[in-house]
């Protein structure tokens, strides 16, 4: 029988360390060009600049009449109505006013308009009751978006508006950052499929798909997953598998310390581990490998573990392949609503509710923070940042709260 | 020429009784099964609830030793080696010790577990450095989760938490509510694709791509879209195909007070309108109707207007009929970095980036927030809520946010 080891030969390595040690490894992977109408939550890969000015000519602000500022009095109303549209070719003369909707272009002559609201119109003549000043009403041509303006940068995640910026400067495609290309292994005899009944002993596999959905939600592609068994040779086969099809690999399990745990001595073989412990609850044995130019993230097994490690580690690093240039999770100081015992020994990320209550923003726990118990990351908002200390912390005590969601 | 009309005939609401006269003619919309693997960013249309203990049965919470808690001193080694995985018939009796790895089933006769790091083993025996006590490193049945413990409630949006709890206890499809089919028509005849080159007057549609972003980002599907002119007979025909396709229709410009606005009409021959005016700032005319059970908005046509009238008034339609519970955007007090100037005549919902500086929460506006200058939605993540003032905003004030996206 192969011998116990009862310790690790991974020097443990902090947090900022190990994110650090992965982020040095991470960059964005290359672009291509896509169509603005599937372009959303892609990242720009370029800055995009307009070609000319937004309104390209002047425009009526609302619905009334165009006319000239230095004007007074009832102005001789003109047998036309300017609405949005191909141009007219109206003139408006000393004393004349012409119908003019919002967004109509501004017929030569006139250089203000004047609200509907401000007007009463009878017998083809318009009575002004508040004049207009030059200029009044009308939006003027570059207002909205100058020519040669930086309109989106690069780094940029496509969302409503900048789908919106991009479709009215007629930028009608755009190059953005590959989406990554995970593959998610689980490992262990011990594994079945959710909709199997397990035999005694096993349980069902959920890792693996919520980390199918973890890493769909971060804005990558499941390019590969499957389960190995506590074989080596199954392992490498599908470890192997996995790496060609994907940029990214995230295994689940086998990376604890006892003599099943294969995923390090193959990932020694097949290229460096950069670090294989982290001081950081949940998910001490996190290990980070490369192979070639494809990183590996060999993560805890408990389902706690699982997530959190993704988290904290993983997630940033398939965002920074993704292009973004932001890929931390805001940081806020919050208020405890009652105590808590951080661990001893060990920097914790501590599962909470955080949200805005009378006046300030405050963290609950949601309860029990063992690694297998999933239901600790139900509801929860945020991971507090809790130092290893043996003294309780008070309600009250600040502490600094990672956002992973919106406030509750 | 038709008269062109000085007032509205709308009696002007505020923005909660407009708020309130949508939600109360929103609901869910229905439901349907799918597989988890599909379920992620859908919302559970019943509550889930475990129908065993997790885990079934004791099981050892690290690497070691699985031995009786009240021996004392060294232990004799059995040959075998627990793992996760199909249960064993060990027994470990008075004395003996048996390897055992993180998450395999404890054998009978052992009733706690001695970790690896505490222990040395030499010539098939174990000494013991830290005793254990009665069910030390021990998950207990129904650690994680109780027979008959609500896992996930109803109302629920499924992330990677909720799946993997869903396929831990079995249950590999959920009943959830069905996605809203929105339908999305521009109108104007000034309108061109984003691909094209507008002639003179006219202006690329932004507006309904910009939406169709919004409406996914929302949990909904564009089931439909097009642009009508502006002529009765077009804009029937294409209102009438839309709420055929869909629940909710969207459209985009032609409800301000011109003598082309024929959206209000329309719906009023087709249906009810409740409101067609809100006393907001920015997208005042907006629009909202019911066509037998179908929900129509017409919002304003300025890009802005069309994007914050959505964001503000569609989509807690759209999440309330998605089934979710909670569709209000958080609203939290944040204090501005510089002066702002509300409007002097109506409630405004002023773009800004909102963040965490110097343990505060502050706001910094996106600059000028006219309804045509889509830039001011760039980088926003905060609606500020200024009531109308003739007085300036000092730095330092504090005001209400909506938060619409992460902290910065």
């Amino acid at each position: 029988m192969r011998a116990m080891p009862t310790s690790s030969p991974y020097a443990m390595v902090s947090v900022d360390e190990a994110c650090a040690a992965i982020l040095v490894r991470a960059a964005p992977l290359g672009t291509e060009r896509v169509s603005i109408l599937v372009a959303a939550g892609r990242v720009l890969a370029a800055d995009v600049i307009a070609d000319g000015p937004l309104p390209p000519g002047p425009r009526s602000a609302v619905d009334g009449y165009a006319v000239r500022a230095a004007d007074r009095g009832d102005r001789a109303l003109l047998g036309e109505e300017l609405i949005a549209g191909p141009e007219h070719s109206i003139d408006v003369g000393a004393g004349q006013a012409v119908r003019i909707m919002t967004g109509a272009p501004m017929p030569t002559g006139a250089d203000a308009v004047v609200m509907v609201e401000d007007t009463a119109e009878s017998d083809r003549h318009v009575q002004i009751h508040l004049e207009a000043t030059l200029g009044s009403n009308v939006h003027r041509p570059g207002l909205d978006i100058e020519t040669g303006q930086l309109v989106v940068e690069a780094g940029a995640v496509i969302g409503p508006s900048e789908i919106g910026l991009l479709a009215t400067i007629g930028v009608a495609d755009v190059p953005v950052y590959r989406r990554p290309r995970v593959a998610i292994l689980a490992t262990g005899d011990e594994l079945v499929e959710p909709w199997e009944t397990p035999p005694p002993g096993c349980i069902r596999d959920s890792n693996r798909y919520a980390l199918m959905a973890a890493v769909s939600e971060a804005g990558a592609d499941v390019a590969w997953q499957g389960i190995a068994r506590d074989r080596d040779d199954d392992l490498t086969s599908k470890v192997q598998n996995a790496l060609a099809a994907a940029d990214v690999l995230i295994t689940s399990g086998g990376v604890s310390m006892g003599t099943r745990d294969l995923i390090k001595p193959l990932l020694e073989h097949l290229g460096t581990v950069h670090f294989g412990r982290v001081n950081f609850k949940p998910g001490k044995p996190l290990t980070f490998a490369t192979v070639g130019d494809k990183r590996v993230f060999g993560l805890p097994g408990f389902p706690v573990s699982s997530l959190v490690t993704f988290e904290v580690f993983v997630r940033a690093a398939i965002l920074t392949m993704a292009g973004r240039r932001d890929v931390r999770r805001p940081r806020i100081e919050v208020e405890l609503d009652h105590e808590l015992r951080p661990d001893p020994s060990r920097l914790e990320y501590h599962r909470a509710v955080v949200g805005w209550r009378d006046g300030r923003l405050t963290a609950r726990s949601t309860g029990a923070q063992g690694s297998s118990r999933l239901l600790s990351m139900r509801g929860a908002n945020a991971l507090l940042v809790l130092r290893a200390s043996d003294q309780v912390l008070p309600a009250g005590t600040r502490v600094t709260a990672l956002l992973t969601g919106a406030l509750q």
